[in-house]
């Protein structure tokens, strides 16, 4: 097939004015280097992880929709107290999309880059939301032969970010853990590793709706924040499992403290004596996520033992080292259409993902609604 | 001089009905075993870690005196809510006061025990509020020869915790370190062991009397929370210290998040590009005291390096190792009547400490009020 000399790549904008403006852009295609390959983009999903350098902090009920239907281009207002965090990317237009999968179309002159040509390969590294992506070879993951390049668009995030938690959970001494937002396809997911691997987890999600899908799934261990009895029922399944590390995707309001402080009520369910500091097992809970926004509010009445704080993707990996990382990235191509399997709402073009509807949908990070780009639609 | 049968001890009882109920008991004084000695305690600080044990969760508020002169005793209600972190020691009646020192007057047959007769030592294990107190042999200080109980009273419990805050700050790779509530005792003691050590210390306080009194002191970086400019002071302070480790004796409110958001100010100062995860710089903020037992509220703007958690002396004392710990109390007897000198605003004989007047002092935790209880005095 022939590739164009300029293809559309997906731009944000933050102005220093105030104004967000997110759009496609014609960019010149990359000639690959020797060990670089081209590859068409096929699918790329939007991730809650892709979503903060899309919008940032940008007021989405002040969404408005310009520019034509080929070329839409989506304008919002950055409330001002909100611009000084933005202050690092104000007046950059930023290339978006962290992971995507597609069709290698050109390949540079080493072997490596030319054993891919024509093969259809998973890629991760920022500016996917795009028709095309040149990228060095020995960074793209070969996708088994019966998998498309929608199977493989989520072959990293979601994959490695939940076997992440497991192998943290292991490093840092626990034996069981806990998860919120769990029906999300990433909680899915991390329900799938566990009862393969045979570990107990706590799954924590909003409605009861989405805790009869994790059973469904074989989850045994689900709480609805719903529930009135919300803390009775974690508290019980933490008792149970012995869970004492928790991976929290929404960071705001008042969930990570009430975590710890069931984590320390099962805890002391077989507590012999009084300690006045609470019990000496460390409890911990890592914010991996923001669906909520709003302060995260710590009543503290779980003893000194505990601590909360971020975890991230690309630094776990750095800390568990390339070899281990390797390790994680063979079990997810071993199993990417099992445990990895990722499930998407629909399916968009580059122009209808920017579209003020589509934003409304995926951009309330409800669970279970996950977009997939095809670029290479018309 | 003779040693007495029976002895006063203060108890602290939590009914499960709710009540508090803090007195003098007779206990029988113990016979010193081979290898302990029997201590007449003649100095006893009520620090911030001792009034946990003493009152609990109990509504000051509700203070009522009873008994008599001799045997005062304190009543107070302790609210519903309370009752259930309180559980585990309901209906015991439990001895109080972590730090002291005093006469060796007995000993055990061991040459270790005998070496203490007449010796003023200081000792460390609970229930020194009391008028003699029964130790192993090994676990007392001798005191240098010029000292006397008061000098020695609080050798353990601040001097420890500032040494190991400042071990802490070393073990996880942090070059210098922040502390809130720094005017307090604990507060002038790590001021003079980071000026001893040069090592750069950003200290917060709640008013700008104490940060004069800690500029008089020596200090170089003290913030007021009381500035209407405090977080511009303090990320100019953190940004030419370099701290990203803060020891918060706080714990409640909004201080701990702003020193992350803080640190993360002053980190960007010097970043050349935008990263939308924030620094990669870990910044760390562990809660060591409970000033304010409002809950803690964390504005989420500093990206996703970061860790809160709580810190305490004996398990930090555990992690180091015995080896490592000895170290640190030989420091500290070295230099007792310097770096590590405590200042009492009164000492108290332990019925006066049980008057609604001395609670309503000593109790509310006010930097630079601290009370030594000498049960000697009749």
């Amino acid at each position: 097939m022939t590739v164009p000399s300029t293809a559309l790549q997906l731009r944000s904008l933050m102005r220093s004015t105030g104004e967000l403006e997110v759009s496609l852009l014609s960019v010149p295609v990359a000639e690959p280097a020797a060990d670089e390959v081209l590859v068409r983009i096929q699918a790329t999903p939007i991730n809650p992880s892709d979503l903060g350098l899309l919008f940032g902090a940008a007021d989405l009920g002040t969404l408005q929709a310009a520019g034509t239907a080929e070329r839409p281009v989506l304008m919002a207002r950055i409330p001002d107290k909100a611009m000084k965090a933005m202050a690092g990317r104000a007046d950059q237009s930023l290339p978006v999309g962290n992971e995507g999968a597609g069709l290698v179309v050109k390949a540079g002159s080493s072997p490596a880059a030319q054993a891919l040509l024509g093969k259809t390969v998973a890629i991760i590294g920022g500016a996917m939301y795009a028709q095309y992506r040149c990228i060095a070879a020995n960074q793209c993951l070969p996708l088994p032969a019966d998998a498309t390049a929608a199977d493989g668009a989520s072959c990293f995030v979601n994959p490695l970010t939940a076997l992440g938690m497991v192998e943290t959970m292991k490093r840092e001494g626990h034996s069981a853990l806990v998860h919120t937002a769990a029906a999300s396809n990433l909680g899915q997911m991390l329900n799938r590793i566990c009862l393969k691997d045979g570990i107990a987890l706590v799954n924590i999600v909003r409605k009861s709706e989405q805790a009869a899908l994790l059973r469904e799934q074989g989850a045994k261990h689900v709480c609805s924040t719903a529930s009135p009895t919300f803390t009775d029922e974690l508290t019980d399944a933490l008792a149970e499992t012995g869970a004492t590390i928790a991976f929290d995707a929404i960071g705001g309001g008042k969930l990570a403290g009430q975590i710890l402080s069931c984590m320390e009520a099962a805890i002391n369910r077989n507590a012999k004596e009084y300690s006045r500091y609470g019990s000496a097992v460390h409890k911990q809970v890592y914010l991996y996520g923001m669906l909520d926004t709003a302060p995260t509010e710590i009543v503290r009445n779980f003893g000194m033992a505990w601590g909360i704080g971020g975890w991230l993707l690309f630094p776990f990996l750095q800390k568990i080292g390339p070899a281990a990382g390797q390790q994680l990235r063979e079990r997810v191509a071993a199993e990417l259409k099992t445990t990895f399997a990722s499930h998407y709402t629909r399916t968009v073009s580059l122009a209808e993902a920017l579209t003020p509807q589509a934003v409304a949908e995926y951009a309330q990070r409800a669970t279970g609604s996950k977009f997939l780009i095809d670029p290479s639609r018309g």
